[in-house]
């Protein structure tokens, strides 16, 4: 069996970022995972001794707070610039984009229709900047019987495809008289999904490795089962079963942007051996 | 063979608004035909004495000038306004308004992509209104190798189809971060498409009447012909051909928003006698 990993896979720019601001701010504590990837996780906590805390509430006495890279809403913000804590903001700046948007937007009086998982941690982050009313949806219909105004702005989670985003966009032009349309999704994303999509065009079984609450990865995972009926999410080798790849002969690797490389190559070496 | 209208068809607002300026402005010059339909401008001529000049420079001893439904450029309107003479503007509002997003979007830096017909008076009126480039298209793949700002600004002339301006709006907003969607395509419009349609699809022949260099109308013809084979454009019923209803149950009947009653009238009663 050949084994090929997608032209374009795994960290993108947000995530290696995030994970060097990480590892250079020994003994702090990030607000929720700095990146949705546990493994990594555990790593910067055994290395750099990097804490992971579900929300502000869990701060003790931590000189450090790293703001994850997803971010935050905007009354966590103002909540932790009212402790006595360094802030350091990992932030992908592909969702301060967004965030910022969201809020102009809303203060031009745009009502907000943003494409993405109202309870993905960037999703909360980003709708928290709105003055007005946001309509979170994953498909067109959920709108069906809304009552729209005449001039609506439309902002995307940075790792949603871009193939429903369209979707919505077509929806929403046939009754509003203004779209202000903002591509948010990142290229990363973009690059990682059309790689993924020639890929699994060839493959006979796909390998998707990333954290199963990563939401790019999920749509990597939803691209490949479309071209290829054998895909698989999985978060580590372990996960691997050997019966998936008999008289197979073409294995696709691709990654999330939340997957680090050490990962990946564990799993490739574990498949090198089947 | 029963005959059918469909429910939505002929005279727009705008067009129903422009004659009645034009009946009560006896003696008056148009700038361009005031509608695309000869035949009513033949009427107006014979019942009103409103002429019909070429261009502005076949002004002569007038003391009245109407601005046509599809209005003017904005140089023109300067000479227009020039001259010692009474202005009557009988552009349809649903025209101003993009003329007015046009001049607004480009003074805004946002780069105009306008769907429509370059050579259509409508067209080069909102055309004229930009004070930068502006990207006149009639199919997306005409922005193929152009390098396109981060905004755009995407407007459509008022008769055109919906289903092709988003395939428009669908390749840009792959390409730009920023796409602000006027959709500017007028309601009449629409719903006579809509209308014509849906009796297309039931009809097993066609007749479309109205003005061969009319964009709505061309429209109409163009959706009729996608469900209809035996879908006919005319102008009057002199044009009917008694064959086209051999062995024919159901003719449809749909006409362009500046198609009078009485020409539509006139064709439905020749169709009786068949």
């Amino acid at each position: 069996m050949k084994i090929e990993l997608a032209k374009s896979y795994g960290f993108c720019f947000g995530v290696k970022r995030a994970i060097k601001i990480a590892e250079n701010s020994k003994d702090a504590a990030t607000i929720g995972e700095l990146i949705h990837n546990s493994l990594e996780i555990d790593r910067l906590k055994a290395n750099f001794n990097v804490k992971t805390l579900k929300d502000i509430s869990d701060l003790k006495d931590e000189k450090k707070a790293i703001i994850r890279t997803h971010g935050i809403t905007k009354t966590d913000l103002a909540n932790l610039k009212s402790k006595n804590i360094d802030i350091i903001d990992a932030t992908c700046p592909f969702v301060t984009k967004p965030q910022q948007i969201v809020e102009k937007m809303s203060n031009e009086g745009y009502e907000i229709v943003f494409f993405g998982d109202i309870n993905h941690p960037e999703v909360k982050g980003v709708m928290s900047y709105s003055v007005t009313n946001v309509h979170v949806i994953l498909d067109e219909h959920e709108l069906d019987g809304i009552k729209l105004p005449a001039k609506v702005a439309v902002v995307s989670q940075t790792t949603k495809k871009l193939k429903k985003y369209s979707q919505i966009v077509d929806y929403l032009m046939q009754r509003v008289k203004e779209v202000r349309v903002f591509n948010t999704i990142c290229n990363a994303t973009l690059e990682n999904q059309e790689a993924a999509r020639e890929l699994s065009s060839r493959a006979d079984v796909m390998i998707i490795i990333g954290g199963k609450n990563s939401s790019n990865t999920k749509q990597l995972h939803l691209i490949a089962k479309n071209l290829c009926q054998d895909s698989h999410l999985i978060e580590s080798e372990d996960e691997l079963q050997k019966e998936w790849f008999e008289n197979k002969k073409l294995c696709g690797i691709s990654a999330g942007a939340s997957t680090p490389d050490w990962i990946i190559q564990k799993v490739v070496d574990k498949l090198s051996k089947f």
